[in-house]
């Protein structure tokens, strides 16, 4: 079973800022944390900002600078994990969690970094062990949707 | 950063057994599904069997039969996933979960098959972004025994 | 930052009911302790009923009756704690547990006995610390539709 | 309060052969497993499949497959426990749990091999004092659709 | 394999009194209340009170006098499910919600209400498929120790 | 009946301080973020570091950075939320969550700014609504441990 995704110019540059200096931790001003993590976004995102994020900008805006900052700037971007484990890992998670709405945007990222829809699924059996049959049911069921959006639209994901 | 792990003549046996004749999955008997899962046990715990899952034979065989041929068996012995990525993303999930003791074994499996200390401390500051910083820590708190544990009794793991 | 709210004839009412005599506890009777619960709901509800426990009565009429008296008319009507307080800890509560539907009804009543807009995102950025990133982003989704029924029929609430 | 149902020939079918012979567990093929589980579902759903799991074949064969062998196969079949107990147990996990759409599948099972509305409901009752109030409701919600479904297609079900 | 256990006295004096009048509901004062739940406590400990609840009286008057006017009194004495069926759900609920204590002291009721231990063990089983191996074994262990010391004192129980 | 109210000179002084002298959030560093969660756990913890945190430095140094820098400097000092009510609220959803341990602690810090004993009992009678009678009794036991802590060893707190 084969997948096709799209690297685009904006998620090159993003994968080489994340390569770029980086300056030592405590010095680090949240300006430059908050840049870290629109690059973590782009990344994982085929060079696109996440809509989830963007509609909390305006009414929320502590929550948005929080998740960018810190979610994706600080924890994300950390080079002790590669991105294929970490994406992996956070499916499991969120599955095991019953948060099949934020699975489903981290197995989105894992297609978009090269993960295989049959390593995703692998993770959704696995569930079956680690939290029982009705949380991996309700995250294959959300993968399902995933994958067939993808199927529909081509090239224009996330 | 550096580790050490033992394979036993055991282990290695157990890793030969797995890889080979994969019968036609329905005509699997329980009993080829049950050695299947004594083989995955023991290729992950140094060939040792595990105590949890010995403790519950006598009083509740079916849940131990149970756990060996399907939980082990069948779902972690599939070949779609690297043992490495299957046990970090086990961690991950029942760290979230606020399974400690579940994870502190699974992240013993982890350690004997050659993950290391840094890559299961980047799943736990991940879990603060999965399920709040409560979870982690407590996660933090039975990792740090189990790296105790080994380093009080190396060799001698799981 | 402003708001404004209306206090209706039957708030008033039902405030003088929760502020009059209290009979020794045990001698209560259920049917006083359903009126007292009336009173929370009217006083929690700018005097209007609540739908949610309206719809149950028909079908599972002990629940209707238990959520009436006990939740209400013994618990939530309790002296101990604030008003205020007690609806900024129940939005905490709720939120962390990933109940974003009633956690959404607390919070309308949070707003109509006066807590503020932004005393409530105060409590959504806390539930990232408490519960995780998702938890906290998904209750700030049910906020902002609540922030916006609120704005499209001002003074029509609940 | 009163209801009917129909017992198919498929069910009784079903029903017959559950009931015939069991060989030695560890000699058990998977297709045998497979079988069993095929068997419980039909003697559930009033002779017909269950749509949840056949949506699954397609796409993730492994998990309709254990779903059948192992948790409908090896477990709900298990002669120690009742329907009746089963069902109802399974009910008041999945509510507890907050799980509402697999205690909906679960109460239609248990209403189709003749449990009573009634009793359903005292199970919802006894999730407030388990798991609160607002999981109760929810699951009360959840009854509510399941009485009115099958109210609208007496006959048709599940 | 076979079980003991005593029904004294008071537990037979209980069992009356819950067969006795019941008042119009809404007549009830909370002192019937209470004393109702104190018969559901003694029908199902063997006559004896239940050492968690009295241990919260003194600095928890409110929550000891709800658990035994509601939880008890409301609650667990409603007539519409038979005592074995409402102990066996709980159980799995219990276990199902990783409530590893609470499953405990229910289990016991159920053993002195005439529940055997190899339904108990049932709902184990089937708490693997309801919510994943880690929680049934978690509550298998619970299990273990509560069968050990009822062997070690029997007739002394609860 | 409606009312209107005035933005006092109080709220005119608030808003101009939030917007005053406060560095732009942007321009901050992790260092200065570090200095203020100490602040924060100093002024809740009657001025003494706080344990758990400490022992996490050495063997997970980021996620005690990430909790002193974050969970503390950005979340926990927010003016927007009073400190009694910020804490009152992080007891409930703890309690809810069944995270005993860490309702402990924040219990602990409530009680040192001034909330009082009958409050936190407030907060725990709550949960049995919230999150069943369970997690509210486990709750209050965790409360009497810390308040018979703090019996026997005045002043010595945190």
């Amino acid at each position: 079973m084969g997948f096709r995704f799209q690297i685009s110019h904006k998620a090159i540059a993003a994968a080489l800022m994340l390569c770029g200096t980086f300056t030592a931790a405590i010095a680090q001003t949240t300006e430059e944390r908050l840049q870290r993590g629109d690059a973590v976004v782009r990344s994982l995102n085929n060079g696109s900002p996440q809509p989830t994020l963007e509609r909390m900008r305006q009414e929320f805006p502590f929550l948005a600078s929080a998740t960018q900052s810190y979610a994706l700037g600080d924890v994300w971007s950390r080079p002790g994990l590669d991105n294929r484990t970490r994406q992996l890992a956070a499916v499991a998670a969120f599955a095991a969690m019953g948060e099949a709405a934020f699975m489903k945007i981290h197995a989105g990222y894992a297609l978009n970094i090269g993960v295989s829809e049959g390593e995703l699924k692998e993770i959704i059996y696995m569930v079956t062990v680690l939290a029982g049959f009705p949380r991996a049911i309700t995250a294959s069921q959300a993968l399902s949707e995933l994958f067939a959006e993808r199927r529909a639209a081509p090239g224009k994901q996330p």
